[in-house]
């Protein structure tokens, strides 16, 4: 079956839970009108449905070659793909017009990229990576590398990458070895090797734009002595056009458990005499830089969760409605009835649902936190929201790719044996689903994050103001007079309690030198956070289908559906939010008790 | 990295936990003494470390084949060992020694197909589904095809399978249409095609025999109209060795997500005038008979996700001893540390083991359940070990691969990007034991039993025997005097009052008609009970443990862990526990409600 683009419900989440609707109502935004967002989705949906998502299973299965030459061949249809991609500007989405973009929110962007993911993950990470690198040249270029690479760059003409690990630098960058010697000219040579490299080399674009970390000959050790470089594929000749070949190379593709169709590659840097490259910002603040891909990154990256998991659900959902087996309790018609029927098939595809949606939420919260980050009339608004953001950035890419995993994994268990079977296609998405909780930063690595960064700022203020919109949006519910989204706010107000506990927990515990054992809550702790935004993010929908209930202006099922969900997230998901505080709030001795060793042979 | 046998947990699993000491101080399994068990658990460990499991990835990696001719090649290496494990007899551990058996309990067999399992799932499948078919036939076949098969079969000289599945009937088996037509000489032509055959045809054994479930011509619809025939690959001759081959012939294999080792075949009976065969048991009641083989087999496929947990869990603690990335908290050597000595790799670490731990002790328990339904001095006690077995076969197969999955899952998590990438070896885990969950009846049709048969059997009898036995343990553990073990306690009391609660809830529930409403938590029921039994089981080793630290009579280190994984354990899933009762006692209401539709497109 072909992906559908969701649009009611990203339309929905980024305009009534995420808030772009009331920002517009406060004269932001103006340009993401109604219409223009109903006409981008629609055609964005388009691509993915038509172009991207009939490549996805060819591309599981074809997968990528690597020539002796060091050239790396995408599957058959991609590289038209990606020229239709190109064509339709779908990069340029939230970048500023004077760079040639189309100037609207990264909340809309973020919606036409779910949407390319999810018909075809493998191929919505080049995009993902290139928007990366306009990024990093837009905050930290000058202005000659801005005027020669952006214009491309933006269109997707060229791709980016980003170059991070070694083999023996991988979540702990600091390690890493790569050398850029300065040369003459100003720029720099660059020797070394990257691994993992996600399109690190193919054939869909003209040129491809390296950014790469290094080290300068004289640089501190660890993360406060690398830098970051720019290094073209084809060193860009007096007209700015694709040139000579610089000295670098795949030498290796990795043989994956999922995104076959993306290839993850082994660049060689400098074997031929050292590989030209330009450096991005200042010597030796090259991690800050790398940031600025990395943060916008990490929240593709849980959009990808949420892509995977509606690409798995909507799979799984056609499955239910076409395989019939049994007789359903209460099923009256002849004949068996379509598995949909069967209480247990309903329970994982509300799950699905209801997790999706949560996680697509809080996604679209991040994206337009960093929308309001910039456009926000106070400087004090930018502020509170950049904080926002930074906040959420952690939770949006763990909470979002775990349940990507797990929301997979059901759309297999729905399909039963048809799921095991790669001919099925649900077997895909949980094999693609899978990388996502470990790239752009382990989801361990986010939880520390958010633990020991996060919830710190500011004296813990960020964590403190969500945590008062939530009971804000729990106390609405539970005076909202509505039998089921009352109970949905008791549910959320002894969650955003147990959240409030447990985010003291772990700030006292690390002002108090007991860091270990804030690292030992800390994943619980994400998972815990992602349950209750997500839950709130819910909560939020269901206030405003009982606005829209109350004025009969929307459609009536949709919004009585909506607070459905809602309601199933809350009995299911906010009930068990308070078993999870004693998880975070152990303490490390258990795990760091040394007959533990005992246990391993 | 090659899987070395948990003898020490296994042992201490069967023996401490399960009961096998204690049955033998009261005169049961006398032949299972310590030596004995050391010595076989010893014997199959090497075949598993040294034959079995140097076979797993290379087998993953080649897959089989099927010729023109119908003929399944599998990968190289795997008849040399299936020739070892013939000659080392490892399938008839628990037969009975009329029939060529060495009489040990059916714990002692699993604990050998653990580390079978652990060492190479896809080769496990095909004793596995010999032992189904020893034990259908000592059950139901008549003498003389006990004489001519059971000698054979028990040896493994001689493969079996299982044949329900056809393209319309999976779960619902009732709704199969293989036909069986009787022959004047009492034989039966067998007609219709079989999907998903696990080792359905192979080079391994000198004959496979097939178990087959069909209709006689004039059978009732349903269930209540299928028989079952035993149809051999080659017919025995006179001096019962295999003579012709017989109108059955592998016309397909999968192309699976993983087990690839596994051969999965589409199998045609009589395409060339019919297949013969002869029935087992009497006419019509073929489920029942193959219920023997289903009961066997679920509690071995609940042993694959604690054998292949147990594989990802050595693979994934050997990376973390040997990768080093970073400096952990408190780590005060020079350079980087092993991953291993961070909180978050740990709690997955210490997840892994506790999990797998418990899943071990519930599948040793139903066994040994099942092997006291048969040699229990009084009949009373044989008929409440048998109901015991018959509870906890579902919750043994479910809650044990759904941890399979979970468990795997964290190993891919530790291992990073050498996670997602096949050569690092922890992904085939995760696709491995992503089946467990899926065959032999999915975990949701284990739910579906558990609620629906098993609770309700004799007035909720079995369950409440249950109860109480744990209520017993969390006691004990309250009254230990050890701090830690008195919380574990606590936590268990907390834990089995839930436990109650939703068990008697879904017997009223299905009681007042409301079965629709038990259908919808039996889902959750089955985790819940999983983790309420699986905490139990962790809760008896700590005070097993503790006992063993006052007399000092064994290994302090390994039983003061064993009393931290009980205390891990207790916080991270006990602890949860009470938030899962909403999710049982929901009712179905918000699944059904008509709008749900809405939210599909």
């Amino acid at each position: 079956m072909t992906y559908a683009a969701p649009i009611r419900d990203i339309r929905f989440s980024l305009e009534e839970i995420a808030g772009l609707a009331e920002w517009r109502r406060q004269g932001l935004f103006l340009d993401a009108s109604s219409d223009v967002l109903e006409q981008i989705l629609y055609e964005a949906g388009k691509l993915a449905s038509d172009v991207l998502s009939p490549l996805n299973a060819p591309g599981d299965r074809a997968g990528t070659d690597l020539t002796p030459e060091g050239e790396v061949i995408t599957p058959k249809g991609f590289a038209a793909a990606y020229k239709a991609f190109v064509e339709g500007a779908w990069l340029s989405v939230s970048f500023d017009p004077a760079i040639g973009g189309m100037g609207l929110p990264k909340g809309v962007a973020l919606a036409v990229h779910e949407m390319i993911h999810a018909a075809n993950m493998s191929f919505g990470l080049c995009p993902m990576l290139t928007l990366g690198a306009v990024e990093a040249l837009t905050a930290h270029g000058t202005p000659e590398q801005q005027q020669l690479y952006l214009p491309k760059l933006v269109t997707g003409q060229w791709a980016g990458t980003m170059n991070l690990t070694e083999p023996q630098a991988g979540s702990d960058v600091g390690a890493l070895t790569s050398r850029a010697e300065p040369q003459a000219d100003g720029t720099f040579k660059i020797y070394g090797q990257k691994i993992y490299i996600t399109w690190g080399e193919h054939d869909l674009a003209e040129n491809i734009v390296h950014l790469v970390l290094a080290r300068l000959p004289d640089a501190p050790a660890g993360v406060k002595g690398i830098s970051l470089f720019l290094v073209p594929k084809f060193i860009p000749d007096a007209q700015g056009n694709p040139g000579i070949h610089n000295d670098v190379r795949c030498i290796g593709l990795e043989h994956k458990m999922g995104i076959h169709a993306s290839p993850t590659c082994t660049m060689a840097y400098g074997d031929q005499g050292g590989a030209i490259g330009w450096m991005i910002g200042e010597a030796n603040k090259g991690l800050a830089c790398m940031f600025t891909m990395m943060n916008s990154a990490r929240l593709n990256v849980g959009l990808q969760g949420v892509a995977v998991g509606d690409a798995a659900f909507q799979k799984a959902y056609a499955y239910a409605m076409e395989r019939k087996q049994g007789r359903a309790e209460g099923w009256t018609d002849t004949g068996p009835s379509p598995i949909f029927h069967h209480a247990d098939v309903r329970r994982m595809l509300m799950t699905m649902k209801a997790k999706v949606s949560a996680a697509r939420s809080i996604c679209h919260m991040t994206a337009l936190a960093s929308d309001l980050s910039v456009h926000a009339k106070s400087s004090q608004a930018r502020e509170i929201a950049k904080a926002r953001e930074e906040l959420l950035t952690p939770i949006a890419k763990g909470w979002s790719t775990d349940m990507g995993v797990e929301i997979a994994s059901l759309g297999v268990q729905i399909h039963g044996g048809m799921g095991f079977v790669e001919e099925g296609g649900a077997a895909q998405f949980y094999r693609d689903a899978r990388i996502a909780a470990i790239y752009e930063g382990t989801n361990g690595i986010q939880a520390i994050d958010l633990v020991s960064r996060k919830l710190t700022m500011d004296d813990g203020a960020p964590v403190a103001a969500l945590i008062e919109d939530i009971r804000a949006t729990s106390l609405a519910c539970e005076q909202s007079g509505h039998e089921q989204v009352k109970w949905i706010g008791k549910r959320l107000s002894e969650a955003v309690d147990v959240f409030s506990d447990a985010a003291h927990w772990l700030i006292r515990a690390q002002a108090g030198n007991a860091k270990r054992d804030a690292l030992a809550g800390a994943t619980p702790f994400l998972k815990l956070a992602g349950d209750v935004i997500g839950g709130w993010a819910l909560a939020k929908g269901a206030l405003v289908a009982l606005n829209h209930l109350k004025d009969k202006s929307r459609d009536v099922s949709y919004m009585m559906a909506r607070i459905s969900l809602a309601g199933f997230f809350a009995e299911n998901v906010l009930a068990q939010v308070p078993g999870l505080l004693s998880s975070v709030t152990a303490g490390s001795d258990m795990l760091y008790a040394p007959q533990i060793d005992a246990l391993a042979g």
